[in-house]
């Protein structure tokens, strides 16, 4: 077959991104998904911030974000129950006692509470067997009024935590972590059925502040299946140009510095200074680790992997940690709840 | 938890590197994949060649590595068939009479026969329907005597691919593009059972010729399902730190000039100039376009994405097109087929 030649071929694409026949709001829209439950959206409006200036990045607000869209979710939700009776329902899975993972169990319930999900625990003990585990995973499976199954990570060791993952129903896989959700997330054309609740909400907050991600330098550190490889694939499904750094990677400040957009995902604080920035960034701090900290009550605080005190005279938008990511991280598995019971139930704000 | 510092994160990894506990050549190995149906490794040698001049690249030859490795796989499969009076059997759907896809099936069909692979091509007109597609892939996944089913792409427009990709019996994908292999691909610590075929020949290319991935940067140009992409994610799996550009990349030759090594996918024509290059690096061309030839005897001839003689002055090591990866993807969907049929009567070489 005879191809145009380069420049025709180069061209052409820059006419229809200059036509902005695709921008990175209708981007969802125009894909050929056949049951699109990632396309919901949440974003009556655009929050407007100061524009960029030397001295001080505007700071992104995630509680807002979030509250925003757990009060669509609560009507939304309120209205399935007025018109089928029936509401969205969250199963979790949670082995052993750890601190982190009792105190996320704890805030995601809450958060189901807040806008209607009904939620359930399962607690099984530190040392449960891998067949118990899977024999949870598939009652929730099988049961009807459960629309969505998440298993708090990290699973003890002796657990195969791909085998857990893999059992999930992929119809239910809210947290977007089974292999064909990823996959179709990777896939150039194709639309997973759920996408990881963080790099959902790293897009969120980007569509919120009115950042424009199509044809945009984006730097991801950390490849995390939970959060840094899928942020990774779904800025290129918004035609970000992405870079991947990792522990591997050699003087990574050379690439970060070239960033429009920069995600950190490796828990490590203080990784990202201020010379890796370049100035009019927008910093998506992932991160999140606990540190000491002699003034705070308890003697710990939660910190991210940018230096945001340096950072925040670089960037032009920047997430804190706590407060950024994490809360609109929580709100999306609220969104991929309600969205899987809505296809369950095949209903629609509308029917 | 507490973690620790950056320097600390960084300099660990840093001295894993150095300590070459992981190395290109042995990644794979220690992959803690249940069935690593990828980690054959036909590689007796790496192939020396003249080092780097400012003058002229080194020219991979492509036919030389497929060769070596068809004689590998014909001693295994003759190994097979002595052993336990079976050989791997290749399913080819066929659909229509694109003269570019009867070319490669042809091409596929004889390389099955000179390693011993028994090979059915399922031919399936223009206008089949769907269900007509769906029961052919249903009943090659049924077939015992076939380990390996390949859809010949693209199929004709009234016709979901993804539907019937997704169709293959994962364990007979032997093109990788079940969102299942591609999701395991691309998540960090899974394997997939198959790789798409040009990317596992690209770094078969890469390791033949000696060309350590571990740290380099890498650049791939085109993101398709076939190539582009799974070419990204193993180039990031075997820990290159990966920037992938696209038709909305602004001044793509500016991340381009800073590949180690470049791999483009895009079957434009004189698309990568020599200016785009950086000095010394290592150029995998994967396009392939038919253009206009007066020369040649049909008047026309297969071309690459890269102006070869600017870029053979730039380069170390360079694939021609033809002549480079396209003998080595063939001969990667042999060594899946074997691998499935291997799986399949769970026989080894040593068993």
């Amino acid at each position: 077959m005879m191809k145009a030649g380069r420049g025709v071929y180069w061209r052409r694409r820059r006419l229809m991104c200059n036509k902005s026949l695709l921008t990175s709001q209708n981007l969802l829209l125009l894909k050929s998904s056949p049951r699109p439950l990632n396309c919901v959206d949440h974003r009556p409006h655009v929050i407007t911030h100061a524009p960029y200036n030397e001295y001080k990045a505007t700071e992104i607000d995630g509680k807002l974000i979030a509250n925003d869209i757990k009060a669509t979710l609560a009507t939304e939700v309120c209205n399935m129950r007025s018109s089928i009776q029936k509401v969205p329902g969250l199963g979790v899975i949670l082995v052993g006692k750890r601190e982190d993972s009792l105190s996320f169990v704890r805030i995601k319930k809450k958060a189901c509470d807040k806008v209607g999900i009904a939620s359930v625990v399962l607690e099984l003990p530190e040392d449960c067997t891998q067949v118990e585990i899977l024999n949870a995973v598939e009652m929730l499976n099988h049961k009807e009024s459960i629309h969505g199954i998440l298993v708090q990570l990290p699973l003890p060791s002796h657990l195969s935590e791909e085998k857990i993952l893999n059992a999930v129903n992929v119809e239910k896989d809210v947290d977007g972590f089974h292999p064909v959700n990823m996959g179709n997330l990777a896939m150039t054309g194709r639309e997973p059925l759920f996408t990881p609740c963080a790099s959902r909400a790293c897009i969120e907050v980007l569509h919120r502040y009115g950042v424009e991600i199509i044809g945009k330098k984006a730097v991801v550190i950390g490849r995390s299946m939970i959060t840094g490889l899928p942020t990774s694939l779904l800025l290129q499904k918004h035609h970000a140009t992405v870079s991947v750094v990792h522990a591997f990677t050699s003087n990574p400040e050379h690439i970060t510095h070239e960033a429009d957009i920069l995600v950190s995902d490796v828990s490590v604080p203080n990784l990202v200074r201020g010379h890796w920035l370049k100035p009019g960034v927008v910093v998506i701090d992932m991160g999140s680790t606990l540190v000491k900290d002699n003034n705070s009550s308890n003697g710990t605080r939660v910190t991210g992997d940018v230096c945001y005190d340096e950072a925040i005279l670089k960037a032009s938008l920047i997430t804190p940690v706590p407060g950024g990511v994490g809360p609109v991280t929580i709100s999306m598995l609220l969104s991929n709840t309600v969205e899987a019971a809505k296809h369950a139930y095949q209903w629609t704000e509308q029917s």
